[in-house]
């Protein structure tokens, strides 16, 4: 792969990053605000401070990537946007659910596509995927009371499905409109990538609904 | 002042502190949503994380004063609550200056009541308080936009004083509310106190408002 297309790909992925760092921050505190108390609503509203906090990291590599910060990032907003629009949730079980089925892929998104990144870059990226406690926090949070509820274990399953489908579209949609995000990945062509990285979000999801107790 | 009934004044006073600074955060936050550019997003967001990393420190110091932190920040949530939803803004412009005149004066609240801690209080409070730079950003964008354009000047002007009057009567009901508020006040019966309290909060609304232009 030839250097330019290699840093073209690098810089749209910073991109993607950036966007869904700043997307996973507005969710959060959003989130925070409808939380049904106030410890609950400061433990999230910690957590979008620290996905914020990745930003700073990502706009200095894109500066010395010779990429512009915030071209690159409003690359995503629209997709990001409307998978936040069409997942709108119908309860305080559901906007945990969303966040933890949605974020949580963005998250192994962000891991597949960054497999071949150089060392310096992928440590930047092991940073800002590190784990933040929000998934912990939904498993204590939902599990017990889904497993007590079959009415709403089974409206969440199906939720969750839901909620899976818009992302997984919406990552297809990102895909297809940035072939460059694929650039990054070692050997095979672009359906093999693409068909590798789907894989790896689909059996991410599956896990993630099987720490709640639910069916994927 | 005796020691307990000072300590008490304290723990509210760190109350009202994070009570301000996560509705500080979830304004901020809310805020940066409806930035008309993703820079105006980014700039707000980055100032919402700001204030809501003030809560560790808080949170610490009603841990050593015996205070339940949560408990504590609860007994503010509802007036800070209530000035957010008496104070819904019409557009960009009027959430930019709801923010500016109500936190405003919320931090110079936190000023008037923090005048006579002790010493490693008054730090953290001025570590709070330090400048987050908003001030600056919303004089910047709406000043000169106001500047050129009477009718929308004028609107801010009458939109700035139905904001300061709700803001105005939210701190009388938490001083109402909460007298031992005014307990960490040097000498004075609480009446002066709280006068002199409402002076420095009109006096620096009035600055507020000129910086912008706009009569107070």
């Amino acid at each position: 792969m030839s250097e330019p297309s290699h840093a073209a790909a690098v810089a749209d992925l910073l991109g993607l990053y950036s966007s869904i760092q700043l997307a996973a921050f507005t969710r959060l505190a959003k989130d925070a605000q409808h939380a049904p108390d106030l410890p609950g609503q400061v433990t999230i509203s910690r957590m979008a401070a620290g996905e914020l906090a990745h930003l700073d990291e990502l706009e200095r590599l894109a500066r010395e990537l010779g990429a512009d910060f915030y071209d690159t990032t409003a690359r995503f907003a629209d997709l990001l946007g409307d998978l936040d629009r069409r997942t709108a949730p119908g309860d305080w079980w559901e906007r945990l659910m969303k966040t933890y089925v949605a974020y949580g892929m963005l998250a192994d998104l962000q891991r597949a596509l960054s497999a071949d990144l150089d060392k310096t870059l992928r440590a930047v990226v092991e940073e800002i995927l590190a784990d933040n406690g929000y998934a912990d926090y939904v498993v204590a949070t939902v599990g017990p009371v889904a497993a007590g509820d079959p009415q709403l274990k089974a409206r969440l399953a199906l939720w969750g499905r839901r909620v899976v489908g818009e992302a997984l579209g919406i990552v297809q949609r990102a895909l297809d409109e940035h072939p460059g995000l694929l650039g990054a990945l070692p050997e095979g062509g672009e359906a093999d990538a693409a068909g590798r990285v789907r894989n790896q979000l689909t059996s991410g999801h599956a896990r993630r609904m099987d720490r709640l107790g639910l069916t994927a």
